[in-house]
């Protein structure tokens, strides 16, 4: 997939994520995080309180677009891969996607593999009918699975899905865990021709999100104003280190 | 093994060689190197023309740690690790080893453990009595072995010839040998009683020199004027670069 949107950059892009509650909240958070020049703002609209108001969250989403012009990925991540609660039912919620989809002019939206077949597939053909991009991802908070297999089954039944891009959080109980999920990162890489976001969560895992992209991740999420997974670094702390980092690392690739 | 001669500094330190082929050259490169504040500096005596000449080796040491209070780590790389090409024996090569370890303030000496058992035996003693630290050393410029428990022999190995520090480094093929190379630091530093330097090697492994101290490599080499072995980077960048990761990487270890 071309990655145009983002002009001129190399990954990995420093995406932010917003976790307002309110109105306020999410666009007072954006203007917290816009000095600081990350590549994409998620909007994490399971925080929103008002989630369940289609028309307010098309009102936001148009704030955030009318403010400014970096890429939007529009997430309500599951609860049961780390999100908050929420009042929508499966069904009213990809309602709201698809609304979303229709209605405004986010880039990216993001849905997790583990949700029933027919929810995928209606929101790839959403997505594609309006030149979004579909993240589809797993989120494991709880260690990360032994079997590199595993994960790239997983990484592959998202590519099968038709996604976009495909993304996949773990946690690490140690560092072997870490370069496992890279080992398994730079396979992904070699064997999808969708590109990844992967990461190895908590403070084990905190040198992923540097280093990630030299195994093939394109997107690492970094802190704003709040982080919305553990182990996520402030964005101006972490684009120094990984430009750093790109520069003494010769004729990658 | 208590490190305390790098008082004040936690790991990695940064190494940088000396690879100069005459006294003058040798002490012109000191002179370059000092304002960038390596860590301890390696004196690659194999570069020097007159190392058949014990007298001229000798003081040239001496002018060295007359200069500066960092530590010296000797080192007269065997050609078959990738040094250079020498004139003396292996027996005149331990004779002057000895020599050097009876009459100056070098701080650690660097022996291959792929070199007879009887010289390695001798050099265990001589350093041991003159309170110099050995560092036996692994270097393969074709590859990096595939199985873990080669490199991890390896330096069981070393660890049993008596190694105040083992020393691995390999040339990758792939990003897949890197981490490779990274999970067998991280089981050494489990697994041995003594410190570990390792390095994956070139352009490919260049990463490993900037993150290797996260998987337990309290060595690191950076060039000060003339790198000693590829993929080697200057230090004030490759320090940089390791500070700022170090500072996003919370509750190492």
């Amino acid at each position: 997939m071309n990655l145009n949107i983002f002009t001129n950059k190399k990954p990995p892009y420093i995406c932010t994520p917003l976790t307002g509650g309110t109105s306020e909240e999410v666009l007072n958070q954006l203007e917290t995080i816009l000095p600081q020049a990350p590549d994409l703002i998620e909007w994490r609209a399971d925080f929103f309180t008002d989630l369940a108001d289609t028309n307010q969250v098309l009102e936001v989403v148009r704030k955030i677009k009318g403010r400014t012009d970096l890429p939007l990925l529009f997430t309500i991540r599951a609860e049961h891969e780390g999100g908050e609660k929420i009042t929508l039912t499966e069904k009213e919620k990809v309602a709201l996607f698809v609304t979303v989809c229709e209605q405004t002019e986010i880039d990216f939206l993001d849905y997790e593999t583990s949700n029933e077949d027919k929810y995928i597939q209606k929101l790839r053909e959403t997505a594609k009918q309006h030149r979004k991009r579909l993240i589809l991802s797993y989120h494991n908070f709880t260690n990360t699975p032994d079997d590199n297999t595993e994960l790239i089954g997983r990484a592959k039944q998202a590519e099968a899905y038709g996604a976009d891009i495909v993304k996949l959080a773990v946690m690490p109980k140690s560092q072997a865990d870490v370069l496992h999920l890279l080992e398994a990162t730079r396979k992904m890489d070699e064997l999808l021709d969708v590109p990844v976001i992967t990461m190895s969560m908590g403070d084990i895992g905190a040198l992923s999100r540097i280093i990630g992209w030299a195994y093939g991740s394109i997107i690492t999420f970094g802190v704003g104003v709040e982080h919305s997974a553990p182990g996520q670094m402030p964005i101006k702390k972490l684009r120094e280190a990984i430009q750093v980092t790109q520069q003494l690392v010769p004729n990658w690739k």
